[in-house]
């Protein structure tokens, strides 16, 4: 089955409700703006870079108002890929073109990614793995994950650990199902359980996605991404971070500037309709954290990999033409 | 409300079902030593601790006979405490006065454990704990929770973070529980936030109990500990462990012998009735993990704080009398 989180049909976007899954394959229909903005907020679709493709579209959709690109601007605010797909689409003559443009590229960037990456993976690596960054975060493909396919295709004998990444279980339903669906072996464990299973030895290698990364190379990913870095750092294993150049935020000097999301209790005090914790007690829900350049062993993106990522390394990176 | 996880009335034992809480109260009668192990087993009960004071009960229940202690030595694997309590009652003339014992010394310990460790709490202090460690975990007060405990009592103005402790959730349904219930404030948070609190500044130490500490003071405890001491000494932040002396193995010279309890994989693929996990993903859920002595602070135990613990320091406590 391949994975579409992204559909566009010329009047409307059609999302696969990343909600629902893996129960239930359902599409949202988005014939708006305001409906892309809204499907972005309730996570229908999540990942930075189809968050990005996705409100192209949205842009799209609404004819590139200036309504269009209010509304979708305020629907998420840490990923960067939402802002630099909205400036790409403020530029354009044809949007349609330029959304297909930005989908197309991204899918590209994602398998390019893939090869940079696939070959810093040595044959049977378990390879730990965090939130969701196959398919369903991009227009396809992935960018961790992404790289982790493209070894697997490569016939390396890689596994993954997946770590379910609470609270919102990005690990556990959609990186676990990706995997399931393809035949990659993947075992399943609780985030708390990463350091326990370096310590045993049973962790070759960590690689996780972006949400936006400072001009310096810190690095703003899914709550719990620092303390597996910090961790890596311990075990002296390598900790990856794979991200197309749109994650890439050059405007921003370093990590403690990037907005941090904070999202609603009830994601924390249970899930869906069943809640575990006590009545009355007070919650906190920062979505994303900041991991410091100093602790990434290299950043992967669609131009190759950038080993001990720093301000000046970046730059170089960036100035280069494609 | 009084919190009472374990009641002795003469011929049965009545334990508080841990599973259920918070969303309700309910007891569970045990006429049979097997019937304990079965609670034990089934987290009916839990910490270790209580485990320990259960067991004990069960082996009156059984009348200490070969059968009660077999089926209770092979309840649980990784918590001392239970191996320590069967080994007292196998010594013990009057089985019902040893478990009494038992009992009403945990209490003690807990109190004056309670009392030392609040000596290490500053004014104000943002207290991020593990697990449950409070009066469900033990005879009544707790181990770290305990301390917290003792140092509200002494009218300290701190507060609590509790990591939800994925995938049983004891901090979320029983220690946020116990704090909402005594009016300790409280925020519960997920387990991979810790770092990211940590490096916001708004974490000024950590405690946590202790299921088996080896003889050089390496500890096992709740799967997850290990990452939270590891962040703590990033951060340079108090890392103390709060345990009885029943809670210490002179037996096993380190925490690489203690054995790590797996429990099973509908723990991690989802909560109660509901599964959010794909079928046919592997999972891992080991219970326990070890953090090693060099990361520790302090163990807090009923004799006084052990700062940087070793082989002799422990040694030359334990060797104190009472």
């Amino acid at each position: 089955m391949k994975i579409e989180p992204i559909r566009w049909c010329g009047d409307r976007l059609e999302l696969l409700d990343q909600r629902l899954l893996p129960d239930q394959t359902v599409h949202v229909t988005c014939r708006t703006a305001a409906e892309v903005a809204q499907a972005i907020r309730d996570m229908v679709v999540r990942g930075a870079p189809a968050i990005g493709c996705a409100a192209a579209f949205g842009v799209v959709l609404s004819k590139a108002s200036p309504e269009a690109f209010q509304v979708l601007s305020k629907s998420r605010p840490t990923a960067v890929n939402l802002f630099w797909a909205l400036e790409r689409m403020k530029r354009a003559k044809d949007p349609e073109a330029e959304a297909l443009a930005i989908f197309n590229e991204d899918l590209a960037a994602n398998r390019a990614m893939g090869e940079h990456g696939a070959k810093l993976i040595p044959e049977r690596a378990r390879i730990l793995t965090y939130c969701n960054t196959g398919a369903l975060a991009t227009s396809g493909h992935g960018t961790a994950l992404g790289v982790i396919r493209t070894a697997v295709q490569e016939r390396k004998q890689v596994s993954v650990i997946a770590c379910e990444t609470r609270p919102y279980l990005q690990g556990a339903r959609l990186t676990a199902w990706e995997c399931v669906q393809e035949g990659i072996p993947c075992t399943l464990v609780t985030d708390n359980m990463a350091g326990h299973l370096m310590s045993r030895g049973e962790v070759d290698l960590v690689i996780v996605g972006a949400d936006r990364i400072a001009a310096n190379g810190d690095v703003a990913n899914k709550i719990g991404t620092y303390m597996l870095a910090v961790l890596a750092r311990r075990h002296r294993l390598p900790f990856y971070v794979a991200a197309p150049l749109s994650t890439f935020d050059p405007m921003i000097a370093d990590g403690a500037a990037i907005p941090i999301e904070e999202r609603a209790a009830q994601e924390v005090t249970g899930y869906r309709g069943t809640r575990w914790a006590p009545q009355g007690v007070a919650v906190r829900n920062p979505a994303f954290d900041i991991t410091p350049a100093e602790l990434v062993t290299g950043i992967i993106c669609e131009r190759g990999a950038i080993p001990e990522p720093n301000r000046e390394r970046i730059q170089a990176l960036m100035s280069t033409g494609t």
